[in-house]
């Protein structure tokens, strides 16, 4: 894990990754914002997927989180949204399908299958090694994200049960299996088979849970003058899904906001808000536990 | 003036513009926030200057400014940091001159004459087209920027006594006589006459002034870890001007901060606050004038 750059921020530290992945057998790079109080020990942490064409740069440059992050000693870790470098054969010809477009999922299908593995990656690669080289709490885990990434974070956190305890997202694609973005990429890293592609539908997921995951609640918040709202977003299918099966939702629509970071910006705090009020009721680490106080590194 | 894209932020709308420019004789970029308040009438605003590199979007998507600006009121203007497709022969050689490096002066040696006046393109075109066009208050203006653009807002509020009512910079190039940014800019720009240099180094037109422009303080934010601290920015040698004639500076040094975005919205909102303080207790303009509220774009 080589450290490519610090910067300084709201009294915190934000950071720039790189390491080898064995998931990817790549380099893969991501950004971690540590707050103050990770001075004094493991901090709860948000785990932010962004969407198609973003980078591990995306949110910590755009979402302006880090403020309230540091008021609210909230770890932020951004991966990438793919593999890079890779080599396969057509993986930049499209900016839906394949580099910065991973969609969250271990690909099956040749050629994809042998590096697009980013399910894997964050939730058992990515995110033990943050919680063993960082001081972040692994027990205090949220994940929210953008589009492409809030279908990551919605699916990541069904597929995963108790990993994550709080989920939020911003105009995420709700229903993969049912819109052009989805089908492309399901197509492609998961082949033809309808009962792999519903293990990766947020909404399909959702509606097949015997009981609430989040008795308090799911935070989705979605623009109207969003242009890829009717056609890839369709949150109407997860809402649909959550009353199904009693899961509390706040889904709200606001009007004349678009599908970009000046949307998220406008609303990043409630989401931030959102995550620390849950995952500040949850007990810290054991005590005993191996010191990952922030090193200085400059 | 043609909008090229509108992005509501905050309940205000982040624009981003295009026009002719007479200065320049170039198409010119600019980008403006909004406020909420604007659509019930004139707003006081701030004019907010990059660094090298830098673009009109820059500081509208890396500052995270937006919030604040939309609760206290303020519309935020920032320009482009030179011409652009000029054509000029070695425009794009180097990172620190020509294109992405207008220095905010007004050329005075050929081929660079022609086309670089960003300081008439700005004081006299720029904020005369925003004033007429949007509802922005000619009469409650800031300036403020960061390093090549600290330097604009500090030599431009001090070249144009009573344009700019506050006055702040991030990281600014304080002395640009005396560093070699500066000097490699000004004999480009400026020819060899030192007296024409003296007119565009903030800290020789500060020891020049009789009584002190802004008796209500300039604000300066500077990191420690600011690799072109020493060597090009030199905030000591400001001080001993604003020392000299009396003038009112709060130059805080920041342990641990570096040159980037990351320090700039650290503490972005102490300079919204700093500028709001000042203009707040301005006269609004006079009623009879022109109605300019925000018109729908969308």
């Amino acid at each position: 894990m080589q450290i490519l750059s610090e910067h300084r921020c709201f009294g915190g530290a934000q950071r720039f990754y790189e390491h080898d992945s064995g998931q990817t057998g790549l380099r893969m790079r991501f950004s971690v914002f540590l707050p103050p109080q990770a001075a004094a020990g493991d901090v709860p942490a948000l785990l932010y997927l962004s969407g198609l064409t973003c980078n591990e740069e995306t949110f910590a440059i755009k979402a302006g989180a880090q403020r309230l992050a540091a008021e609210l000693g909230l770890a932020l870790i951004a991966p990438d949204t793919s593999p890079r470098a890779a080599n396969v054969e057509g993986e930049s010809a499209s900016w839906d399908f394949g580099v910065g477009a991973g969609f969250y999922l271990d690909a099956t299908q040749a050629p994809w299958a042998r590096f697009w593995r980013m399910e894997s990656y964050i939730v058992e690669e990515l995110l033990a090694l943050v919680g063993a080289q960082l001081p972040i709490s692994l027990q205090r885990l949220g994940i929210f994200g953008h589009s492409m990434g809030g279908h990551g974070a919605l699916t990541l956190a069904l597929r995963h049960p108790g990993r994550f305890q709080s989920v939020s997202a911003f105009a995420p694609i709700c229903a993969p299996t049912q819109c052009p973005w989805g089908r492309k990429a399901f197509a492609g890293y998961l082949g033809s088979d309808p009962a792999a592609w519903a293990q990766h539908d947020a909404s399909l997921l959702m509606e097949r849970q015997t009981a609430p995951p989040w008795p308090q609640g799911v935070l989705l918040d979605q623009g109207l003058d969003d242009k890829f709202l009717t056609e890839q977003l369709q949150p109407e299918l997860f809402r649909a899904a959550c009353a199904q099966v009693g899961q509390p939702l706040e889904l709200r629509m606001h009007p004349g906001y678009d599908h970009g970071y000046f949307f998220i910006q406008s609303f990043i705090a409630d989401h931030l808000m959102h995550h620390s009020r849950i995952l500040a009721r949850l007990p810290a680490d054991e005590p005993g536990k191996p010191d990952k106080r922030s090193p200085p590194t400059i």
